[in-house]
């Protein structure tokens, strides 16, 4: 037996009860066999309670006292998690972030993890107890200030710990039972998938799936750390991730792994960009120099009577009126004709590693959002997905069209609870 | 303008209102030419709450993983005033006790200090920030694990650091305005103390009074660093504290500074102990065993014709239990014949260094005692102080009668809010 570490989410520990039944089950993991180490986030609300604080004494809070801030979420459940260990008669300690060795840049609320020295936790574990390991935070490398690796840390936290003591699987406890073959509450029939590749979750958490970070994959892919997403309530076994299936895991949609969709994003076009060389460089420099971060990209062949053509892209609504300002700055100088901005618009993503070898996937897609009634307004594709834009009102049923399209429906109609996995 | 450590305790950092107040009180200081440095108690009934939570998961919650919850705490109100600071304009840098070098031993919940580095206060200090210190705790000396001070740890935190930085004055603000002749809810006709000797206020504070504690007062004297205790609602001159008083310091009350009252302790009279050598040392050893700490020890000459005395001790109700165990076991070795127990008893004390000098000042308690029809049921004194042990009942009585006796009624009868100092 191994080493495991197990990662817990706010809605895990929400209350002292959560905290109760999270100790019982990672005791059960120590009596059968393993060392076990702990990441655990803040409970429940506290980190949007504290949030409240901080902009009630300024509006916009500073970076570094921000993160201290925030920190004391875990520093609470990690302390009141080991407290219930110990209440059980097993040996805990807990360490914050700094203490467990986690060292980042300098990048304050989104900071990057650059080395893991997990020296404290490796002696908590010979010494014969569970280490317990704060989430979502680490110790700048060149300052020694206190840092927070923004959403969606805590998950990133257990992979780097994981990939730093050599664990033999890093266990995501949620609120849902794994990685569904589509959103269940959009699709009643959606299936929890058994296995699924890293490449297909990266496009997967790309797409708009919630469950995992994309951040948090691409680290356990690099460091081949198979993740085992599950529910921290059923106790049932979740959905792996990782290179490849192993003994049991069973790989039920071989050509497509599941349908996402993200209604969070917005469309902007610039209209009348000429077509020449250097117009599209400029476009995204200035969009780049304004530190927003873009998803699709289109651009048709241009209108041969005019030599214009236009240009599409989408990014998250939050930066919508940043990209409408520095494009408009940059309008004289780039030579385009207009700006139509669109937040009413869906994406729907189809993915699945399959289909580099199946030609038919993309016109099935297509035909099955066509009976669907739902008209396409941009496209995209990588290897292994194809990405639709359409309007927002129709995601939904374009998502239930596809996922039956493709045969990924379950013959049960149980509802299943679905949602975030905190921070 | 030299350098000034102010703490504020809970109550001053209740709500995001308070912060705010708190943080223009601490930009003026700094206005005013001062570097400051501040040391900040936990918000309102934070410390409370995590305990209350602590107890919900584990009956005997661990020292190590206690200390890692309450330092929670103050990592809140710390982050949230530097925010406060910095929307004012004015850079801060918020530190725990780990990082601004207080270093303790390794008792947990309640560790002394035992050195204090505070290379990185310094650096902020020098680079024109002011500096926020997490009241209440630090990292020991040998595992590097977050310990905390216990009651009243941050007004030590704040005496430490302004004895390691040379401070020139550290000021303790709390929620009354300074420290008085009596406690204003019982006396209504107390007065504030303008100037009072290190001393007196250790006397005051071994004797009940709750404004300063016991061990801070010490540090301060041990280090002759003044402290200066005010309101951080009035923004009023409170009491100084010092060796000598400076300047326009007021000595209002040369023979004595005040009559403290304790109501918190219990009586053991151990009966019928033999009178010989190395009984009364049986006794102690015993109790001493149990880490039961006692203040008052009473012994009567024997009765002659027995060659049997009486013992009576006074200590912390909380700890009545505790002895009379220690004691009921001890019993065959000491040979007393009985063990009696009262916990509806009170204290009086009377303190100024003028007494040692002054005669009377006995004699005039004991009548005053006499006029007011409160009968004396245990008496001790040191020095500079003289307290006696009444019914439980008597007490405020009492504690008028003396104040009034010494001619320490103010002529006013305003009343005055009279609390705690946080922790």
């Amino acid at each position: 037996m191994g080493l495991v570490v197990q990662k817990y989410g706010g809605s895990s520990v929400a209350d002292a009860e959560g905290i109760k039944r999270v100790a019982k089950r990672i005791v059960d993991a120590k009596k059968n066999g393993h060392q076990v180490v702990v990441v655990v986030s803040a409970m429940g609300d506290t980190t949007d309670e504290l949030i409240d604080l901080a902009e009630q004494v300024s509006p916009i809070p500073a970076g570094r006292e921000f993160d201290m801030l925030l920190t004391a979420g875990e520093r609470i459940s990690m302390a009141l998690l080991a407290m219930a260990i110990k209440n059980l008669g097993h040996e805990a300690q807990s360490f914050t972030g700094s203490q467990a060795g986690v060292i980042t840049d300098s990048v304050h609320n989104k900071a990057r993890i650059i080395d893991v020295t997990p020296g404290r936790i490796r002696t908590a574990l010979d010494e014969g107890n569970i280490a317990i390991v704060a989430g979502f935070q680490g110790v700048s490398q060149d300052k020694k200030d206190i840092t927070t690796l923004g959403r969606g840390g805590s998950d990133t936290t257990a992979v780097a710990l994981a990939a730093a003591l050599d664990a033999e699987v890093c266990e995501i406890y949620t609120d849902v039972d794994g990685v569904f073959t589509a959103d269940p509450r959009v699709v009643t029939k959606a299936q929890k998938i058994d296995w699924i590749s890293f490449e297909d979750m990266l496009e997967l958490a790309a797409s708009g799936s919630k469950v995992l970070l994309h951040r948090c994959v691409e680290y356990a892919r690099r460091y081949n750390i198979p993740i085992h997403v599950r529910s921290s309530f059923s106790g049932l076994r979740g959905t792996w991730v990782s290179n490849e299936p192993q003994g049991d895991q069973q790989v039920e949609h071989a050509i497509i792994s599941g349908v996402a969709h993200d209604v969070s994003e917005a469309k902007v076009t610039v209209v009348g960009v000429p077509d020449k060389p250097g117009e599209a460089a400029a476009i995204f420099r200035a969009i780049a120099d304004a530190e927003i971060n873009i998803d699709m990209i289109v651009q048709n062949v241009s209108a041969a009577t005019t030599a214009l053509t236009d240009i599409s892209f989408t990014l998250p609504k939050a930066e919508g009126r940043k990209a409408i300002d520095a494009l408009e700055k940059a309008k004289a100088a780039v030579g385009f004709e207009s700006l139509r901005y669109d937040d009413q618009i869906g994406k729907i993503s189809l993915v699945g590693a399959g289909m580099k070898t199946n030609p038919g996937v993309t016109a099935s897609f297509f035909e099955a959002l066509s009976d669907a009634g739902v008209n396409i307004e941009l496209i995209s594709t990588s290897e292994i997905r194809i990405s639709v834009v359409t309007r927002a009102d129709d995601v939904n049923e374009a998502v239930r069209a596809v996922h039956t399209a493709f045969g990924l429906d379950s013959d049960s109609d149980e509802a299943v609870v679905y949602g975030g996995t905190g921070r």
